[in-house]
């Protein structure tokens, strides 16, 4: 199970009613930050997401309205008494970037390891899930990010039984280990099935629409993208700026088919971003205008 | 007339309910900023203070709480198109750490002039008012701050009468300039009375109790001051931390005999600072346990 909470839908500033865009996924008692705006921990404090859990923080490019709540959440963690190293992901310089916002947060209990993007596409196992970082295509250097968790065949008992497994070695089989039992080796394939839909949640925020986008959030479970502006009359804007549009958002979404899609980063202009829901629905049904502190339980499916 | 805001009253790290200590002030139409930690542009959004006219913004010391803020408050300020040059006032380094944190603000459309504090105390004319910094006892190299507008004495125009100085010259004479009329000299202080009472407004936080800032504070019309714990068990944590108890705040009110007095930067661990009220009140009648955006219009007195 992943819980995914996205603490703010705010692009370029925070608003007293629109915190920035940042996502928090947790899973297994652990939490993974993507992005951290100026009052991200505020919204993490407002939804009951504790800062000691956070072992790793993923940045998308280092514009403020994505990093500057970075020292200050340094410090909370800090406060809360966290010793373990914190690993940072980040485009490129991300240490030195990272290193000069310390200026105002120099002392801190625990050791900070970076992992600096290098590649346009970079897939690295991450507290027991896939990280992928996909590069896209802003007015700096900037990357998407994708989590996902696979999930194991189903283990077969009857065929286990068939073949004289006794029950104590059924769970090393399930882990997929190996197991010799009376001479005989008995290897995980021979009782599990084939792997199973996994969860995938994909977030991407500021670009214009490129390729890789679709590619990298083909069939997830969730994906997170940014909707600057819903208004046609700023498609313009939206590509001086490499922003996106709404309506840009949701032809990904239906080419990558995915299960859901929020919406987020809202640019401050936009006072009522659920007023083009309507339309927006008609290029793709599952489009969610999303609001701060969404959250959403992503579950395997029943089989 | 000042027109004072206290954007918010916490300590150490911003709540959902309690925006870091930062204070505005307002005069003839243009704003002086002390302090700027994360969030304090949303809590100027929520009082409807705009990014424009802030033309100084002054920094009491380096820790994340009083400056995270800056980089966003920066690009806001751009983006409300703001061209003319910005100066920002604080201790030693003051250049070296703003800029340190503009590796995310890099692109500014106004310039930025830096007044570095190098005295314990500094006495500055800013936009018509008389800035006093006055160096305090914190952790790290910290500085308070107290704002007045002097007020000229009032203007007699039945000696100027006597005096048989036409009227067209009287404007002059208020301005403190002199008049040459028929061969004869006039000066302001034939027709002018002495100088009245002005307006002044003293600001400190993070400090320990030390007699400058009584001697600063005197006879303020508003004093705004740390006051960190109300618990007399955390007197330690406050001394240790170099902080100041709202008990000593009192007593530095009550010596400075201050006409009002507002406490701020609570810890995050008080999670009801108006319950010690009652106690304060027995040190200092008139102290207030301030709340976040609380506004106060310094008026001259009626002469």
């Amino acid at each position: 199970m992943i819980d995914v909470c996205l603490l703010g839908t705010g692009g370029m500033m925070p608003l007293p009613y629109r915190a920035l865009t940042a996502l928090a996924l947790r899973y297994n008692g652990r939490t993974i930050l993507v992005d951290c705006g100026e009052g991200t921990q505020i919204s993490m404090r407002q939804q009951g997401i504790s800062f000691n859990p956070i072992d790793v923080v993923c940045f998308t490019h280092y514009h403020a309205d994505h990093i500057s709540g970075l020292p200050g959440l340094l410090l909370s963690m800090g406060n809360s008494d966290r010793t373990e190293p914190l690993t940072i992901i980040g485009p490129r310089d991300v240490e030195r970037v990272v290193n000069s916002l310390r200026i105002i947060a120099p002392g801190l209990p625990f050791k900070i390891n970076f992992i600096e993007l290098k590649e346009d596409v970079e897939v690295l196992d991450i507290l027991g899930l896939t990280l992928t970082a996909y590069r896209v295509n802003h007015s700096i250097l900037c990357y998407g990010y994708s989590v996902s968790l696979k999930r194991a065949g189903k283990f077969d008992p009857v065929r286990a039984k068939e073949l004289n497994i006794p029950v104590q070695y059924w769970r090393e089989l399930q882990h997929g280990n190996e197991v010799v039992y009376e001479g005989e080796t008995f290897t995980s394939d021979m009782v599990m099935g084939g792997e199973r839909k996994g969860l995938k949640v994909t977030y991407c925020t500021d670009t214009r629409p490129v390729p890789i986008i679709e590619e990298i959030a083909k069939d997830s479970d969730l994906f997170i993208c940014e909707g600057m502006y819903g208004d046609m009359d700023k498609a313009a804007d939206a590509r001086d700026k490499k922003h996106m549009m709404m309506q840009e958002a949701c032809e990904i979404a239906r080419k990558a088919d995915v299960a859901e899609m929020w919406l987020t980063h809202y640019s401050p202009s936009m006072n009522k971003p659920q007023e083009y829901l309507e339309e927006l629905r008609k290029l793709f049904p599952r489009v969610v205008v999303a609001k701060d502190r969404f959250v959403k339980e992503l579950k395997f499916e029943e089989s």
